[in-house]
């Protein structure tokens, strides 16, 4: 393998963090996303932005929503308020190419599969929230808390299905 | 709102089924995705697939396992057998315009929102696995079940977090 050690000084990666052999950022790609739309929240520096959702519940200050694009607005048909809804959105901020990385938090390089980092070959972020409100006239959603920059791009909504989306399977 | 209602004949769509006005399989896309490896599954024609991971674990007759590819192993570091994994897939073979859905054992068209079916704006599929196996130097990660076809791309890996992945927090 030959993955490269990251230099001191290059931007966005820590001391000792591992790029891959491959940037994705620059390459033609294996498919594409549209983005359906975009997550509205009240940050507008990643400075700001929560680390994850538990602290996204925490520090919420301001009313979260999800607007969808108009071409898309039939596919919400049967959700409701009060429903679990994993969102997918697109990290457009983040680099593509760090497979070993350093969170803040530990000691040691851990492999990006096993964290939740922007920072990956596909910056598809995942999230699980509770639908405040929904209105499919104009594509707004309300949701209770979001650790994403307002403006993030949505690839994707799924509704929560404990059968299939808990370990035990109920 | 100009969706248009799918004529009978159409393949791979039911009598009913509502079009949305855009179709992203002919779009070029707002960004791309490269694909990190494979699912290897028993399934070989979409007739065999499971319908859900439920069914899944019923009807396994065979070796599941994840392949993936050399540019991306170091970030296999710091997973486990035991662990539980959410892996991202690609349903290449799904068409992208449905936006009001038939399911076969509803009487009603639900969004596709409300569906976790593989017919999506952006065909990425999410199952909840658990690992079997895991040998980060082969890129081998063996799984307990899958629904997809064998060969499916995967997107991205991401470890089961359950203070941010189940509805409780816990």
């Amino acid at each position: 393998m030959t993955e490269k050690p990251v230099k001191s000084g290059s931007t966005g990666v820590r001391e000792g963090e591992i790029r891959s052999q491959r940037d994705p950022a620059h390459e033609n790609g294996d498919a594409h996303v549209v983005f359906i739309g975009r997550i509205r929240s009240p940050w507008q520096e990643r400075s700001e932005c929560p680390k994850n959702m538990r602290q996204a519940r925490e520090k919420i200050t301001g009313a979260c929503h999800l607007e969808i694009d108009e071409a898309w607005r039939p596919g919400l048909t049967g959700l409701a308020a009060g429903d679990y809804l994993h969102i997918l959105y697109w990290m457009h901020q983040a680099r593509r190419d760090i497979v070993l990385q350093k969170p803040r938090h530990r000691e040691t390089l851990a492999g990006v599969f096993s964290l939740r980092s922007p920072v990956r070959p596909n910056p598809v972020a995942m999230a699980l929230v509770r639908i405040t409100s929904i209105d499919p006239a104009t594509g707004i959603i309300g949701i209770d808390a979001t650790d994403a920059l307002d403006q993030t791009p949505l690839v994707d909504l799924k509704p929560y299905l404990p059968s299939i989306d808990h370990p035990s399977g109920g």
